[in-house]
């Protein structure tokens, strides 16, 4: 497209033709990883219905200001989200960058009307206008239940629950993942416990860069969270990251925080350990205390620490949270396509915010949330799935042997349909050859032809493509391939239904 | 929101509180909508995958020169289209405002790796910047299948069988629904007949008015149509809209055009009336030939008159389209909540498009689908369902007779979800009034209750809320209510999952 006032624009007289390309950071998805995607998503919303959540939409935009956190500047917003003016009444709006921050707006709007706690779950696309990597788009889908109007403990330990539940509808097993809790209570505490009040802003700046070391527990191991923590620390290339110039003392017991789970998991020995991170810092104690109510409360409902389990590394990013947080992690051991090992490590989380709603209201609606980041734990499972998944077949092909005819083969389309198999006839206007090539690239399992011959009997031939193209392997001669004709049956055209089932039933 | 220059904004230091509320033209879906929506969409989904139709998913944006038609003035696009510059490169980018516009692109982009004709189907939302009123929301969802790559009218025919069969599987009887099919040539053949060649630019205005009238033949009847033909139409406020200002012979065409469907309907017979109307055109003849093999292959499928039939009033807006046209439409009568009868009219539609990849690659790619507006056709199937649709029970709820106890409620609710039962603990911190008026607000048919007695009894006392209800509309007297009891019973806490699944039985 031209753009004005540009001098190597294209006049806009020129008839150039637009190229056909996507927008930088967005993606199509095909059939069959929609399919797999689909398939997920109704897993994931089977799961959330039992434990009682109610689906909702909130629609793609929001007034900028009611979506808050990211605010646009004063001539162009661009701060992370997608954001135009609004033509109608000329304020800003913006594509929902998460499910959260519409959920605010909604109960802040609906409060009369809502039971109290009200309990919702939503999926569906979130934009950010970040730049795009690989793997990293702009539009991407969310996977979200919330518990909105109570602070009651029970509604975290229920998330952990959910996820784990989530987790193992879907396919991954018993101790190929785990759900972490953390508390940015006993964080808190910890901090305040080496000298660092957190209610004070001067130490404002010192915590962030901790909680931003402790985020990297994952990734560089206690000795690099060491070094952060530190003076700081160097990368391979020689980039050096700043640290928290913490003491010698200091990081002590920092290191003795995220150490504190026991050798054998158990809850109790964590709890203890954590216990003397916090001091006194009343903040900790009670961070604590609700740790100890989630543990109580899951393991009572089965869920023992190969499932659910205090993990003091579990940040969840930076800002938002006021308590409780939660981690999804896969554990199993998986290689990309090059063989080479992957760490997967989190597909969803979550935790407790609890000013979200006062935003508007200035009334304080504790809430608590879990989200899975649904294109990440596809990919996930994708892997997982590597050697045992095998694809669906395609639909029934009925071939157009004679053009003439075409409402006869029409009529057997819509016989097999009516009879709920997937079928279609071949639509476009080429000969047998191409026509075969096409049932091939369907992925079709069965092929129906009927010549002239066939027509005049009341027949039908079925090729059985899949056991065909095994045949063709095995096969070397082409007078031998005549001969035998493998993987292909003539029937009575009133026997197309349970004939083509029959065939189908093998691939299923 | 404070807005630059403006003396009156509120300025950007003041500590003011967003207003909690929807942009104009936006909306929430609800639990119940949003379920009905999503077994609609199931079904829809069901019907054209068993015609071979494979997913697609575009994203939410294209480049606007790529989206075409509507194309951005240079300040600020906004025909139509939500548009925003895009940031990494500059370029315009825009909502997608149809599902076809971003298969062109998709089709035009892949061509090398697609099958030929590929059959794709797609559900999503789509944006449209336009004033909203009543009804008319600037999100909506729509649901396509296309054909690309043939001009076999075979592709046409199955559209209009598809259309027929998703109707049925959605509930709609035979008889209430008709598929309307129509055919652009035919319509140019009629204008050419009567003297507007429309190969001729000098007639382009006097077409689309024309076009325009007799899209106006569902609204306004015969009699309008024929003043809209001829000098105009004033309508009851006085208001004139100018007509063709055809003469009264040309008229008499047209008219005798839109009434070609014979007394009995039969196909050979509107065929024939139509053929007086196009005289020796040869774009008129041509379209009467594609909708006599159309009617061919639609009744050798058996889809006879009262599915599928040919209407020559069916129009389909005024451009985009170059061969049949098909019209979905609900004929049976509906009451608005009004207690007003209303026509529901056209519930989604399509045709042949045989220009839109050309935009693209310069070559011509035949193609034809069928649109589906989902929220339109979900209004008409609501009040379709309106005695017969029984509201679901919202899930079991476990009361919390004794804080120090909740990990047993938490353990009786998970017994349940383990059970494939839809429950949840209540997650508040009232007492029981409240409790029991939460589980009414949830629409629950069931409060599971445990008090200390029942409690060291090994039991539980399970509520019947539905039938509870009824009871105590039957019971006048406060102490017969509390001798009774009705509709509830104590059972061993062991039973708790067959038990609970007896009363549920009842209201499934």
């Amino acid at each position: 497209m031209s753009k004005p006032g540009k001098p190597e624009a294209v006049p806009s007289t020129a008839p150039t033709r637009p190229q056909a390309r996507l927008v930088k950071g967005f993606r199509d998805i095909e059939a069959a990883e929609l399919r797999r995607l689909e398939r997920m998503i109704a897993t994931i919303r089977e799961v959330y219905e039992r434990y009682g959540f109610e689906p909702l939409e909130t629609p793609a935009f929001e007034y900028t200001d009611a979506l808050g956190k990211f605010l646009p500047d004063q001539d162009r917003p661009n701060a992370g989200v997608f954001s135009m003016r609004e033509d109608e009444d000329d304020q800003w709006m913006s594509l929902r960058y998460d499910l959260t921050a519409p959920l605010a707006r909604y109960v802040a709007q609906n409060q009369q009307t809502l039971p109290k706690p009200y309990r919702r779950y939503a999926y569906g696309s979130v934009y950010r206008n970040e730049k795009p990597g690989p793997g990293r788009f702009r539009q991407f889908t969310q996977f979200d239940a919330d518990t909105v109007g109570t602070d009651n403990i029970a509604a975290d330990a229920e998330m952990c629950m959910l996820a784990a539940d989530t987790l193992e509808a879907l396919g991954i097993k018993r101790g190929d993942y785990k759900i972490g809790v953390n508390n940015r209570k006993v964080l808190d505490g910890v901090l305040e416990a080496i000298g660092l009040d957190v209610a004070d802003p001067i130490n404002a700046g010192t915590r962030l860069t901790v909680l931003r070391a402790l985020d990297k527990f994952d990734k560089f191991g206690l000795l690099g969270v060491r070094q952060l923590l530190g003076a700081g620390r160097m990368d391979v290339s020689g980039d050096i990251t700043p640290g928290a110039n913490l003491n010698p003392d200091q990081i002590k017991v920092i290191e003795r925080y995220l150490s504190a789970v026991g050798e054998d998991e158990d809850d109790e020995e964590t709890l203890n350990n954590l216990s003397q991170c916090v001091g006194i810092s009343s903040d900790g104690l009670k961070g604590i205390e609700e740790l100890r109510s989630i543990s109580a409360l899951v393991r009572a409902a089965g869920y023992h620490t190969d499932r659910i389990r205090i993990a003091p590394y579990v940040i969840r990013g930076l800002e938002y949270y006021t308590g409780p947080v939660f981690e999804a992690e896969l554990t199993f051991p998986v290689n990309d396509e090059h063989g080479h090992p992957v760490r997967f490590g989190s597909v969803g989380g979550g935790g407790r915010y609890d000013d979200l709603v006062a935003r508007f209201t200035g009334e304080r609606v504790p809430a608590t949330g879990f989200s899975i980041g649904v294109s990440r734990l596809a990919a996930a499972l994708t892997l997982l799935e590597k050697d045992s998944a095998k694809p669906t077949p395609g639909p029934v092909v009925v071939l157009v042997m004679d053009k003439p005819e075409v409402a006869r083969y029409q009529a057997l389309t819509q016989q097999l349909r009516n009879a709920g198999i997937r079928a279609e006839m071949y639509l476009g206007n080429a000969g047998m050859k191409p026509q075969m090539k096409y049932a091939d690239r369907r992925g079709a399992a069965v092929a129906v032809i009927q010549g002239s011959r066939e027509r005049e009997q009341g027949e039908v031939v079925l090729k059985d493509l899949i056991a065909g193209e095994k045949a063709a392997a095995a096969i070397k001669d082409n007078a031998e391939w005549k001969a035998a004709r493998p993987a292909q049956i003539t029937v009575k055209e009133s026997d197309l239904i349970p004939e083509v089932r029959k065939i189908l039933a093998q691939y299923e």
